[in-house]
């Protein structure tokens, strides 16, 4: 009934149609791996490369066991040389510092690099290097790196050799306070980002704090004033906002897969209404396909967003305190690494930008 | 940038293709949240009606906010003689005795039916009357409705008005035993279903049991020997068989939202090898799309088929006791309730088994 | 092995030493279920009434089944008369109005009231009154009863008749910030608590929202802006702070059973150090058994506090933003309910305060 | 308000009453830190050492931050010699091998020793050596220890030097099926158990299966006939029995942190009443004070349990199939694991059984 399965061979067409061909490195990851399922799904992507240092040789459905039967390919290694000349595009899900120190001249101009670490995704390597205690390798890149957060970033996207994609918690955050930041309608020095993060952010290392009996029935912060997602968050804020923006942001380890919450406060810049405050958001993502502005009264949660690519928000306004409550909910895996990934992905190559990204999220 | 979305008309075709339409009775429970979830999906049906009783007149995804934006219909009531004349094929995702009490003549003479519930499961009615403390409205039925599980009954299938789903954990207990019943490896006499349900079959009443403080942290066994699935087990067992076939049925709540996991036991019929066994299993499942038979030493996890229409199985050979374990596991809310249930429209209305359901199980 | 165990007759003493005659109103609810769980250890106390109006005659340890054979009452009905003929303490563990309703002089005058819910909290009527939106049935005794907050209120709970115990929310907010409210470092207009829950905060009323399946693999806000804890912390804090102060407040549901945690923000209100600030804490707490101020960098987290009736609290300066954050955990159910009104108790009856009290956090 | 706190120091006595001097090997293990959870809550012990190879010199509550504040100790080595010398009884809660690699005629001399790995447990050395792949460094103590369940074995367990402290599986196994073995009412070579862990049993070491992902929202078998806890079960049911019991042994993972629920399957030996099964229960638990017998139709579930010694237990006579379905429930961590310990300990010292063992369970 099923003889030879899509994205498991490099058979270039299927049907006559030109397909994408993606390398992934960092196959193994979680990152890497929502990356392979959301890529299996389409007609129009060839998977080429399962890249994963610690795998090499072993199969990957053994790997994640999910793909049985789905992914026939074994894991290869980093070499992006080799892998620049077989793949159109490839992601690099991997930790901060690898694609910078892989990335040259020649491998940019044979493909196109869709980044999923941080290191192209902050414009002043000093900042980059101070919050992430690394050198950076590659820093003749970072300008022209494009920030891959669709929503702001669109043309350049598309026009984009190298996309530094958002980290989770930024795009998260920046989506659900954009609106006003933009619209001057809140005092940014009076910004506080409070993040709720599922546990797969923390990816697929073996330690202690990442446990299921550490992390089951517990709730902690962690990276207080510290968290390196602040500068990121910062930056784009700083340009949505056309002067510098410094925030508090604190992240907390919810027991449970997916899912990031963004619950930010700040006073308004002036008196606005209600009405003023939705028409801001709505100004901002009429248009938008992925950002999802609830009705009013409905608050944002992970489970509606859960396995797809929008973005919810919504904003409450406080006549107590003259403080607006913006609150954002994504899929950290999907919009917040993957799905955005993808996205961005399907601008560069001149394609419908929601293609591949129309799942329905699971519940329950 | 987006307009319209699909599904949530009533439009009849896309780009000049028929569309299946498709109606949900009970389209607010779990099973039928999934169904829309998974219709919403494809290209090629079109859902005309989002029956619940519940919650007549109420905007559907404000019930299911996940469909925000996705659907903007309305619930309707359980009318099936209207629903009758406007869709193709109507799925009943309702309490036991809802379907019979409002299926007629007139009703399968207009459209196909496909029953989530147990009505049309079980071919002796008395059999049906005793376990489920229920008067069976429409008997007359019962010899042409098609249990549907397509591994087994797929030619008749593709010809039935009136569809039986197979209950969740029927589905994984048939499919985990059923390649050693049927070649008489096992003794029957000897067989033992211990089963495992994440908490979305208990469906979305609400009862202090299905808190979430009451399931978390918590396992218990429930309906010990005396469980509503029993007989349709044996029932099925019994023709794969060729006698009759009573077996111990033990079903336990799990704390996790989805997956069904069944370990059973059985005493070999006669010597067997590992081997022998094992080739029973590639008899049956060589050519099955959805039942995929692990490698060797591999058990099935419910979080490797999560999302997905897959049911994995498995089977260890005990020497020391002469006995075999079969393990299976499947998403209750996919293989075990919607995502079968359009398989078996997928059949009826002759199209690719698999069409709209080719989504890779979701991890983490 | 066992003949009669404590706790389930009516002996009045053991071994010649008075027992503390205690009687539970609510006895079915969360609340309830802990004050039972934390008294049936103690060998000074003994409980008269498990009272349970939606149970009555039905025997408790039917209802918890934890109890199994170390309570063999039944429930009985709210009769809080003739309980205060047999009780030296009564603990209303109840919906808000229902201790109101039910408490006269007469029955002030033959035993003690510790009441769990807000009925007696909030000392402006009228507030009461606009947040809860019920008629307060006696408010002849808001004025005298205390606000049993043992570590602010200490002297004035042992001389009490009537002891409004704390919200969950208020003492975990309050505790976390009340150092530097009290010591003048932050300016009370910037002060923002945004609190995560467990969902044992929520009850054990059946409704959809609690289910398993909706809580489980979710976080969301609720009560945003508008939550009825808001003015009970504000209340506290502005005796604190000796002038009016006016927080945001925004509580979030957690999937876990037991905890909460605070996690608040202010701007400093003068130049302060890490040291100045940690002195604070330590003024405060230094003598405080329940209160453990943690070291330098370690974060407070639910998992270190559950089942004990400790408050971990800690802060951290920022010095990029001139803010601290100030954080804190609590078992919502012990500290945060019957564990506190224990602590109450112990006070009012002239007993050592962590009398019964002791349990080290339950890990993992 | 606290002063010096109990078991920080090494006072020897407290008011005049001696005091239980113990060490535990392998304290930062979760089996380690409950043991110290349980322990810190008498008077009568006082914990002396807290071992940890990994952790040496570390605070031990740095490790367990519950215990902050209670625990002012470093941790220390393994050196059972010095230890020996200081302790009255030490736990060793280490991996296999360990134990029975330090232990000598002198410390066996000079201390009691309670085991909670299998090095002891089982009679032939051979089995053991052939389950654990290890080779036993000390066969000569095998025959002295003994088995400590103390509902079998408490009069041995008083003069003990040595006690195998059994495995959490045994534990509830045993105690599920030990009725109906011993009255002969069932045939042992058709007993099947099906047995669901926490995660907690699983430890603290750090591995990818153990990781909160891969855990949560997910329930599998392992171990399929192979796991090592089987002929610890067999030895004991065959005394029990009066000759060979070879059985089949199944467990699973539970997204949950404590807890093991048995279901045990067996058919009857001779034709039997529910009433002569429940009255083997009776005989063999009625004056048990930690083995509680359900009421007909209950359910043991393991959130009744949680955080105390109990083992609940029932049984389900189906005459359908002529089977009895017997149940089991405990904590791993306490019946399974330190709480067992304790009993057994308890017995050693002369002392009430249930001393420091009347937690009331905890509940949500």
């Amino acid at each position: 009934m099923f003889g030879r399965r899509r994205g498991n061979g490099s058979e270039g067409t299927v049907t006559g149609r030109y397909m994408i061909k993606a390398g992934i490195i960092g196959a193994t990851g979680y990152a890497g791996g929502e990356l392979a399922r959301l890529l299996l799904q389409r007609e129009d992507v060839e998977v080429v490369w399962y890249g994963s240092r610690s795998y090499v040789d072993k199969k990957y459905a053994s790997i994640y066991q999910n793909m049985f039967r789905l992914v026939e390919a074994d894991c290869l290694d980093d070499n992006m040389k080799e892998l620049a000349k077989e793949a159109d595009v490839i992601f690099t899900a991997t930790p901060q510092g690898l694609c910078a120190s892989l990335v040259d001249e020649e491998i940019l101009s044979q493909t196109k690099i869709i980044d999923l670490s941080a290191d192209f995704r902050i414009k002043d390597v000093s900042v980059y290097e101070k919050w992430y205690k690394l050198e950076h390798k590659a820093p003749q890149f970072i300008a022209e790196a494009v920030y891959g957060l669709p929503e702001i970033n669109r043309e350049q996207v598309k026009k984009a050799r190298l996309v530094a994609n958002p980290g989770c918690f930024p795009t998260c955050s920046f989506l659900a306070v954009y609106p006003l930041v933009k619209a001057g309608l809140i005092d940014t020095d009076t910004l506080i980002i409070d993040a709720k993060s599922g546990t797969s952010g923390a990816g697929r290392g073996t330690k202690v704090d990442s446990l299921f009996c550490e992390v089951n029935e517990n709730i902690k912060a962690y990276g207080v004033a510290s968290h390196r997602h602040t500068p990121e968050i910062e930056e784009q804020l700083s340009y949505a906002a056309g002067h510098p923006v410094t925030i508090s942001f604190t992240p907390h380890l919810v027991p449970m897969n997916r899912g990031i919450l963004v619950t930010a406060y700040a006073s308004l810049a002036k008196e606005a209404s209600e009405e003023e405050i939705r028409a801001a958001y709505a100004a901002c993502y009429g248009e938008e396909y992925f950002v999802r502005v609830l009705e009013p009264g409905v608050v944002p949660q992970t489970r509606w967003v859960e396995g797809s690519n929008f973005a919810d928000v919504n904003v409450v306004l406080d006549p107590r305190t003259k403080r607006v409550v913006m609150m954002g909910a994504i899929d950290n895996m999907v919009k917040g690494a993957a799905g955005q990934a993808i996205q961005n992905m399907n601008l560069m190559f001149g394609l419908p930008e929601n293609a591949g990204l129309k799942q329905v999220p699971i519940f329950p």
